[in-house]
């Protein structure tokens, strides 16, 4: 529309020129104005918010981090505003990718890599994200129109192809290493890879390259009934990889393709993703801003609202060579972890021996001794009128079971006994 | 932008007639050809899709109901097409109320209205759904935007109003009971209400609202530290109303507005207010087409990724006169819905006497006894190479225990005991 509107600007400027006649000079001044009015109009719907330098935690309607910032106020996270410094990967911008996106846009976070070689059409339509009008586009490219015009403040970087060939994994493995966005940054180039793709194959090509790399991430799945679907993180040599405990279609060499049908899709539907898409990135921002416990695995089952979860344990048996190496590591690096576990253990008994817990006390907050008069405390007219309480008095705390912890001298014939079972292989 | 257009269309045209110097004329055809492209380019951006007259189950790209429609086939859901006889009122268009109502667009639901008198502010663009450009519009009208654009399908009604207000309330009550979209339906003139707003004194009038209607809704919260939050079926005289169990700000009547403090505000993620929105729109697909378990309360708390679940019966001494009347029918209505409960039962069964379970077999899957020879059926070398059991065989099938069902009869002092409690009040 731009390119129109220029020609037409230039048309009348040339035809002023040309002219004498005052009322037909007047009524080009008009049509001039209209013209720049049309392009103000024009460009007031691309150029849709400003960059902002710093998050600030102002409460004003025109702070679009205030929300965000907020989470520090209310004690959840530390330092919210490190997300600058992020690098995320999406793999796959279908309908738990796209939506996932988004949400990290919305959240400022520093980077996003994002990759597919699919079109937008309207069978799309059905999950959130996409649009009518995108339809054709690559969904690559509808999806860095859509975020970018959301939150300019985050960098986009978008590969349009297919990680399963050649050429593509070789640039998947480029572009993760890449380290121009955080320099000093040790391990890839990336802090985490998310998987939100709707086949093994990808899948398991996302395994080669973290197990490769070293590098930690998320998958994410949707049943092709559309009504179940989980998340999983997966840390090399430290959790079970994709290759670790395969899914048998993976497990039996069966290429999956064979098993389509024509004429027979998946089901889908916005709610079971938009639903994995939250607890895949909130997983993510507990993994990145340290809050909160990160799910080792996490499912969904819609038809039931039931939320499985549970823990794997890397495979001394896997089929892939990267991960018995991170296996390896993993094991040899426990005195190390042993170590530095021991050390934050006793600062934090240190610090907390020094200082209080509370040093401001903002709403005056203090407490009461329960046992203090021998009554009961809870009934001392701090209810308000009508109310009463409806359990009975001090319920007898339970005392926790003695735990005994298990010292890194104690298991060393363990850890000798599993390095060894690994070099067996 | 049209109003600009067509002033300049009219101008050329104009400009024209009083014209004779040939080149000039040349010169404001070229214009009138550029105005015409942006014409065009402007409208291509506004009407996205045609509307759909009937959902097809074809599985092509320019379908949008394909992934939709494929329930039906994966046996999720009976009759899909459904949706689109549901009226659905969505009260709240904000972090939770606006992606509810971009999901059941998606789902093609036949009618959506929706209640909001807030604008849209740069401070919202945490969440996901408004865009950067519709700052400054009202809620309802940039929903309706979005909406229509993905959609036309839908039926968007939209009532920017507050309904806390005297007048507000008489428009909400009467928008409900307009049964101009389905005349035949009984009950109100709508299907479902979904509560999305942030203030309890903003539920307590939906709760009114909805006693007084008889009107089965659902309730949605999102914790001011933004890691929790919960969803909520409510059905009156059949489970808790908002006011049998009040929040404490409801119940010690503070007014909830002079505990907000001034350059503070609550927290809030896109991944926290997607999830519970997908929890929402979930449950109401449930609910209206009939498949899986509809939860009665279901809670997130993200930190830990526990989902709590509960029900509330409702209380015989609520302080809304109008549950009391609900709870009273439903009482009433005891032996009713047990005969026709049981009516059910004895009709499945015989129906399940007469008719095999799974009469075509496309899949040719035969049951083979396990104990036909003795040995292990599972290791008859049906596995894909390479893969072998990890667990023991022939696990023993424990028999649920034995359970008594109560008959109408036993429980009719019970219900002549709740019937006088009520009555007592």
């Amino acid at each position: 529309m731009e390119v129109e509107l220029k020609e037409l600007l230039n048309d009348l400027q040339s035809l002023k020129k040309s002219i004498s006649d005052p009322s037909h000079l007047a009524l080009i001044d008009k049509m001039h104005l209209h013209a720049e009015n049309i392009a103000t109009l024009e460009k007031s719907g691309t150029t849709r918010r400003s960059k902002v330098k710093d998050m600030s935690a102002e409460v004003v309607d025109s702070n679009p981090y205030s929300r965000l910032m907020a989470l520090q106020r209310m004690g959840i996270v530390k330092n919210y505003e490190r997300i600058r410094e992020f690098s995320v990967a999406i793999v796959g911008i279908g309908g738990v990718g796209s939506v996932a996106a988004e949400m990290l846009t919305r959240c400022g976070i520093g980077r996003l890599l994002l990759y597919d070689y699919d079109k937008v059409e309207l069978a799309n339509m059905n999950r959130l994200f996409f649009r009518p009008e995108q339809v054709g586009m690559t969904k690559t490219d509808a999806a860095v129109q859509t975020l970018s015009e959301i939150n300019p403040d985050v960098m986009l970087e978008s590969y349009t192809l297919n990680i399963t060939t050649v050429q593509g994994f070789d640039t998947f493995m480029s572009s993760l290493t890449n380290k121009s966005f955080q320099p000093t940054m040790s391990g890839s180039g990336v802090d985490l890879v998310l998987s939100c793709v709707d086949n093994y194959e990808a899948r398991m090509v996302v395994n080669q390259a973290c197990n490769e790399l070293n590098q930690t991430w998320m998958e994410s799945g949707v049943s092709e009934d559309a009504v179940s679907g989980h998340i999983q993180l997966l840390i090399p040599g430290e959790t079970a990889c994709f290759a670790c405990v395969p899914p048998l279609v993976v497990a039996s060499g069966i290429d999956e393709r064979t098993l389509k049908r024509e004429g027979v899709c998946a089901a889908s539907l916005p709610t079971t993703m938009g639903v994995v898409a939250g607890l895949l990135v909130q997983n993510t921002l507990k993994y990145l801003l340290k809050f909160g416990q990160v799910s080792r695995y996490l499912g969904y089952n819609a038809l039931k609202d039931y939320f499985p979860t549970m823990e794997m344990k890397p495979n001394p048996q896997c089929s892939n060579a990267a991960c018995l190496e991170r296996q390896k590591e993993y094991i040899l690096a426990k005195p190390t972890r042993d170590a530095a576990a021991k050390a934050k253990a006793d600062m934090e008994a240190l610090s907390a021996a020094e200082n209080p817990v509370h040093a401001d006390n903002e709403w005056n907050i203090s407490v009461v001794d329960d046992e203090l008069d021998g009554s009961d405390t809870r009934n001392s007219g701090v209810l308000p009128e009508g109310i009463v309480h409806e359990l009975p008095v001090a319920d007898e705390y339970l005392k926790p079971p003695n735990t005994e912890v298990v010292g890194p001298a104690d298991d060393l014939e363990e850890l000798r006994r599993q390095l060894e079972a690994l070099n067996a292989d």
